[in-house]
């Protein structure tokens, strides 16, 4: 926060009507979609007038790209700054993978994964908006891959693992759990997903015997437990 | 199809034309979502009078019931068919995850698979389209399980595996790869969906120590192999 916004009052109070716009944004967005998503929708919701938030968003496109952003910041928060808190390696990349299982499971956004549900929105429907989730996303997926190839670099995955790979993997059963219990209500499909992620890193960790110098002598982590 | 269809010629035509208007339907819904649906857009698209599709389907919902159960006859014909075709067993557990995999590749529907995407838009409104989508997706999770469970009886996989989890697992490296075929037009995505599920497969193949008796007997197919 620059010095200008500290000391100017109007500005701050502006800062946080616009962060309540768009919570509400995104959460009108997660259940009914972002196409569901109009400047009249989001006036009726926060019973404020269409002209302020179009002073604020200019377009319906605008309000969309500003709701795909926000709602990269809560998952940014709440996936990827709760998972890198864990210890490199193995147990980062193990709490990366169950930061993102307690956001779904835990419904950050009211109707599961903004993401997903975006994806599948607008995969079909090229354009900013399209870009702007799918940026997103590859972030995501190139992240997972690099704590792969840090817990490799750390000695505890073995040589042959394949980065993209194995988050492309355990990434799935993440989307296959948070897909079950948005359509099902089906709460176990968290916990197949736990089980599949840690059968899959135990698979991939190297055994004492495979490791071997430098990296034999590192404290090396057991896999994952619950 | 019953005597009365066959001769009668009307009643033939009328079903031809109905078959080709819930085809158009489920191709505008695979890419722009069941709630694109209107009757006026489906009339649009086949220059046909609003009123005449109204007679026909009555209601935009009843529009979206009859396209989803047209998508399901589709996702039968395509996947669980060609996937049955199979030796029972592994072979065919196998076959169902490869046809499913297939019919996300070929976009037998335009926009990927119709069922992710109708889940994803649907899952956060109830109501009868809902409830019809999660119907036919508890069929094909159920059917995938029950192939598992038909190769441990087999004695193709080992005794302790879990069907739903197992079931749970392959289906997710499924859904990963069409979500990131679709979103980041990534095909390698099938590729590492393959590798995944195969080596999944692998791990649960009973070795020839485990197998004893009437079970070992049997002709035990290898892993699946490309």
């Amino acid at each position: 926060m620059d010095l200008a916004r500290k000391v100017d009052g109007r500005v701050e109070r502006g800062d946080r009507t616009r962060q309540q716009i768009l919570d509400a944004a995104v959460d009108i967005a997660s259940v009914e979609g972002l196409e569901g998503l109009s400047i009249g929708r989001l006036a009726l919701k926060l019973e404020m007038s269409k002209s302020g938030l179009f002073a604020a968003f200019g377009s319906k496109q605008d309000l969309q790209l500003a709701a795909v952003d926000h709602a990269a910041e809560i998952f940014i928060e709440q996936v990827v700054r709760r998972g890198m808190a864990a210890p490199r390696g193995l147990p980062r990349l193990w709490s990366l993978c169950e930061s993102k299982l307690e956001y779904m499971q835990r419904e950050v956004f009211r109707g599961g994964c903004f993401f997903a549900a975006a994806s599948a929105e607008f995969d079909g429907r090229p354009g900013p908006v399209r870009e702007r989730i799918a940026g997103h996303m590859k972030a995501w997926v190139d992240l997972l891959a690099g704590a792969v190839q840090r817990a490799k670099d750390e000695g505890h995955l073995q040589t042959g693992v394949d980065p993209a790979q194995l988050a492309f993997e355990i990434d799935s059963l993440a989307q296959g759990a948070n897909w079950a219990y948005q359509l099902f209500g089906d709460a176990i499909a968290f916990e197949r997903a736990r089980l599949g992620t840690k059968a899959r890193l135990e698979a991939a960790t190297s055994s004492p015997a495979r490791s071997s110098g430098r990296r034999a002598a590192r404290r090396k982590p057991g896999p994952p437990r619950s």
